[in-house]
């Protein structure tokens, strides 16, 4: 098996040989190479790779589904930027801000078609199955930007409301690459399964994270700290506080979120102190670790050698930022 | 072969059992159905049906893909919509003046979602094959898409440029129905290809026969007269008078068209006196009559008797409104 950076690099390769940046017309393509060499971590096409490794060494055939899977990705983030209202994107402009709303529009729509047209790559006899979980998938992904919308004129989320979304919107992404990974690469349904679930557990895991990251973080994410609480953000931390916070704490927490004119770094104190006494931080930690340890615990009884997960797991470890 | 009103009722019935309108979140999925059960002609999934029919007589295995390419035509017109600030169609709000942009974009891209898994319900070993084709296509409507709204800014357009525009954005749909039902059918290279260049040269017509009637039509279209020269759109009849008129009547159609005080009936009068003055109405259904022609004389030299291209002859001409 290559290492993770050699997977990356073979991914890469294999996205710069399906380049349409420079087709005409410009205004159609331009942004999406634009959106694709943006970088990120390429998680999912590295989850898939590594999920279809467990089972078989020839990862090039994992190569079309990893982009296809990149790239619908990449197409979410360009029109989230839309409905959100967002002018940055690692970094850089979004799409959207860059070249306007219609442009964000028209070239995600040909972004996701370009992902199906990846699709198309996979062996033959998997596609009817690949492409139903990969619509499947897709559509789970919207249902959770619905959610995620929704909660946002709600008067009231709760934990589990919550989680499902996050479910939706951000672990069905991972489960649909590691499932996707096995299946392309003939592992039984039982084994299919459990790699459907580890993506979910991680995925959970992972946003719990990146939540907890954002108010309590050391800058890792590459963004201000305290950026969810300035933003009026539902999080795992804001929704498990408002569950269990009595009455005036609660109405003191949705004054402060409410308050437009307060100090930006008095009001992100004024929140965590709330945080701190309702024990969030740590309660966030342990809602973590048992969704972590439940992802990794499904690759533990795969019907393959432990020495063939080995990576996949470390990989994971690895972007939770944790070395156990 | 059934009539077209029993195709036509099968394709509804279809249809209505794919409904997903009561789904949640009811944000997502409600505005799928609306756009659904707006009407119109289904004349992708007619054509598609028609054309599998001049082959093979089972035409239910004709409807999953027949539903994938009319959920996909719907949702080009949802984003169309937004890009275009249309709040009207077929007579009833918009889904974007309706819900809002934001449900517009989330919704279209799950109603482009939801063609692609009606798709994935066509004969496993027909699938790669068809789900290019069907990409190709989808990637094309978006290529029409982005060079229509580039003419709105651009000084000049060609009718080359004006017809390879509406190839893409119009005929392209109609010859991925037509193909896509000849390929179903187990159609030869050779049939395809004449089945795909049938749709080309048959939305060629349809289109120019729509923007003529826009300027000169009868009300069939159920819309007012002269709504094209009111919006200033390009349309044949506008880019052909440009590319025929004098430099001085070309800038008095400039005028005119940049005049956003004058009198609606003023103006539309105004112009059609300079096409009849230059003859477009004739030259364009010269044009018309020609792609027509050879539309139909791609069907007469399809490996397959006479008699079972009747019913997609007789549609393409009830289509045009002719009865020769």
């Amino acid at each position: 098996m290559q290492t993770n950076e050699q997977i990356l690099s073979q991914f890469e390769s294999y996205l710069a040989q399906t380049d349409v940046s420079t087709s005409e017309p410009e205004l159609l393509y331009a942004p999406i190479g634009y959106s694709l060499s943006g970088g990120g971590k390429r998680l999912r096409p590295m989850l898939l790779t590594l999920a279809y490794g467990i089972f078989k060494d020839d990862i090039q055939n994992a190569m079309p589904a990893a982009a296809a899977i990149e790239v619908f990705h990449n197409f979410t983030l360009l029109h989230d930027d839309i409905m959100d209202n967002s002018a940055v994107r690692r970094g850089k402009p979004s799409v959207y801000a860059k070249w306007g709303q219609n442009v964000a529009i028209l070239s995600g729509d040909a972004m996701m078609i370009t992902a199906y047209k990846l699709l198309a790559g996979v062996p033959a006899e998997q596609l009817p199955r690949i492409l139903s979980t990969f619509s499947t998938m897709a559509l789970e992904v919207c249902e959770g930007q619905q959610y995620d919308m929704d909660f946002e004129t709600k008067q009231k989320v709760s934990v589990v409301e919550y989680m499902h979304m996050i479910e939706l919107k951000t672990s069905v992404l991972l489960a649909g690459a590691t499932v996707i990974g096995a299946m392309l690469a003939g592992a039984s349904d039982d084994d299919c399964r459990k790699l459907h679930r580890f993506g979910i557990e991680l995925g959970l895991a992972f946003q719990m994270q990146d939540d907890l990251l954002d108010s309590y973080g050391d800058e890792r994410l590459g963004k201000p700290i305290g950026e969810d609480i300035i933003e009026g953000k539902m999080t795992f931390l804001m929704i498990t506080a408002m569950s269990r916070a009595d009455e005036p704490t609660r109405e003191k927490l949705r004054a402060l979120l409410a308050d437009k004119e307060m100090d930006r770094q008095q009001k992100i104190q004024a929140v965590k102190a709330i945080y701190d006494a309702l024990d969030i931080p740590h309660i966030t930690e342990q809602q973590i670790g048992i969704r972590f340890e439940r992802a990794l615990s499904q690759l533990d009884t795969l019907s393959a050698d432990a020495e063939r997960t080995r990576q996949l797991k470390e990989y994971a470890r690895s972007l939770m930022g944790r070395n156990f």
